[in-house]
């Protein structure tokens, strides 16, 4: 059968050529008679891996010398713990508040320090961001908290903010788990961003962490050994067995990013491309629509998760379960939205080709005429 | 080409089975169209491959209804601070260290309690275990750890401890990492374990706790939420997006298990047949010898991982290099020691079959013949 199209928040569709190439080499990687699973961390074969995925990302995101890249465990949601752990050494660090994972964030730390609400979007709903100039910065803040694409409210932070223009010191953290590998990241604006694998890049239970080497070494004594920040770097990722096959999967997405062209642009800058392309597209659909909507402010909606909604739902909600039955007879799959918010979304991310994206504005244009 | 033998002390060999099931299914799992990898975590198909391994590793292990099933993410060295952080309410706790890992655990617990040590083998080199009639308890401890198998050191403890015989109300908790599914669990003498799946089961990145019920719900205040056994529990392992991949290749491992058979025997009850056959044949030979020997006190050595050593190792260890050049020309991979007590390792899991054994111990001899 041909494959259908996943639109899955996360974990989340991916590049049927990596899947094919894991499948392919699963009893024998590269001559070696092993499975990558079944390789020690510490063995040549699998450090060439491990090497080889860090050393791609690192060219994909153009990420400066004097930042580390870590592999680690845990997802975002420990990283609300384990970020505050190593970097707020007990002081104050500011949150801007934008949507879900923004807001959970800023209560998991106050486990770990004095969590400063600097801005939030809550008033509206979380369909629009803060303007930057409006933001209550601390003096002396550990770092700034700020997730830059909403994968739940759909708000994307498209230009991250330049907290020195704004009068701060403080580092800027990212949570840039969904929007990882679309888009360019401006380092010299960013002291750490982190990110769960599950959503760009395919398997979960890989988190990314790329920070600033001098933000290592500051981490809380009740902090756990394997997410010292400073202990993970100078063993390599290597300090408790690391997910090795998700760091294998990964590296065959990032060659796979690699690989990938768009006129005169490769690599990550292609991936914009396409993800602009893709969001446009749904957009567009939605906005031309007497049917659906979507609620966020045009000027910051995400490229990567797009939540929408139908103006006349119906009882009970009897209309979302006919578009999502009719989707599914169409090969497009996970079109359901978060249970918090309702309605629907879409996942566009790196793996999703145009014409999946098509597929979908197609059956909406089917269902507005027929079924609405 | 036919697999060579695999004896990593973890991630590790897998049953051959797995892998080939893995593989067919990497595209499309059971016509669903989508790999298991690119599955939503809250969808209806990766719920049941989830609930199915669970209930598979129930029945596996015979886990009385009381105890919780947790798949959790940071392996056994992250379990070092969340068994404290969730168990130890800020007390104090006994620690049996015999070897490496159990160390490791007393030294992060102190972080979080007032780790006391009732019991070391260290002045024997962990060679052997301390007698419990020796072991000074702690009145009122939250809890008493230890290592059931120290991987590094090759000692196991065949019968758990009863510490109510012993005087003590504490929960006992073990470290199984490296012996899980080898043998059945006394549960009546456990309150948790813990161990990460890379050794005996198959996946890095996949950490089980299997928990008594009455022992949620105490974690310290600085216990990140992802690591909150209470939470993870409540949620169904679904708090944080699992490792979803891994949990469904442990499913595998665990329906592989099932289909054992030894005579009468089945499941965990025929590895722990095989497990004895692996581990004497290997042993006997080593005894038989006198080129090679093993320290540990023959009461309590490990059935998964035997370390052995050369009597005349010659300058710079040379000898050792032959023996490990020798074995890897005839497919016998992964036997050198850990670099902590250096010499050979030979780890005997689960999808070790017996001939990997016998190919171990006929080039024992050979090498014993012709070049020691």
């Amino acid at each position: 059968m041909s494959r259908p199209y996943n639109f899955s928040a996360g974990p989340a569709t991916m590049p049927e050529e990596v899947l094919a190439q894991a499948a392919a080499e699963m009893l024998d990687w590269h001559g070696s008679g092993m499975s990558v699973m079944e390789m020690s961390h510490r063995g040549k074969a699998f450090m060439s891996i491990c090497a080889q995925a860090e050393a791609d990302l690192r060219e994909l995101l153009a990420v400066p010398e004097h930042f580390r890249i870590l592999f680690m465990q845990g997802g975002g949601l420990a990283e609300n713990a384990i970020v505050p752990m190593n970097l707020s050494r007990g002081g104050t660090v500011d949150f801007v508040v934008t949507g879900a994972w923004s807001q959970k964030s800023h209560q998991e730390a106050q486990k770990y320090c004095h969590a400063q609400l600097a801005a939030s979007s809550a008033d509206s709903g979380f369909t629009t961001l803060p303007d930057p100039a409006s933001w209550r910065l601390s003096r002396g803040a550990s770092y700034l908290h700020l997730c830059s694409n909403e994968t739940i409210h759909g708000v994307e932070f498209h230009e991250l903010p330049d907290l020195r223009a704004l009068g701060s010191d403080a580092p800027l953290v990212i949570d840039f788990s969904s929007h990882v590998l679309s888009r360019p990241i401006d380092w010299q604006r960013v002291g750490l961003a982190f990110g769960g694998a599950q959503k760009n890049i395919g398997p979960a239970g890989l988190t990314l962490v790329i920070v600033r080497e001098d933000l290592l070494g500051h981490a809380l004594a009740i902090c756990p050994s394997a997410f010292d920040y400073r202990t993970v770097a100078d063993n390599g990722s290597m300090f408790n067995t690391p997910p090795t096959y998700a760091i294998y999967v990964a590296g065959l997405t990032f060659q796979w990013i690699q690989r990938q062209r768009e006129g005169d642009a490769r690599g990550v800058a292609a991936m914009e491309q396409r993800a602009i392309a893709r969001s446009q597209l749904l957009y567009d659909a939605i906005d031309r629509s007497e049917v659906f909507y979507n609620p966020v402010d045009r000027a910051h909606r995400s490229r990567m998760n797009v939540p929408f909604f139908l103006r006349e739902p119906g009882p009970d909600g009897a209309a979302y379960a006919r578009f999502l039955a009719g989707a599914e007879a169409r090969g497009l799959l996970q079109l359901k939205g978060h249970k918090s918010v309702g309605g629907l979304r879409a996942s566009l991310y790196n793996a999703m080709p145009l014409a999946g994206v098509q597929a979908l504005v197609d059956w909406m244009r089917e269902f507005e005429r027929t079924q609405a």
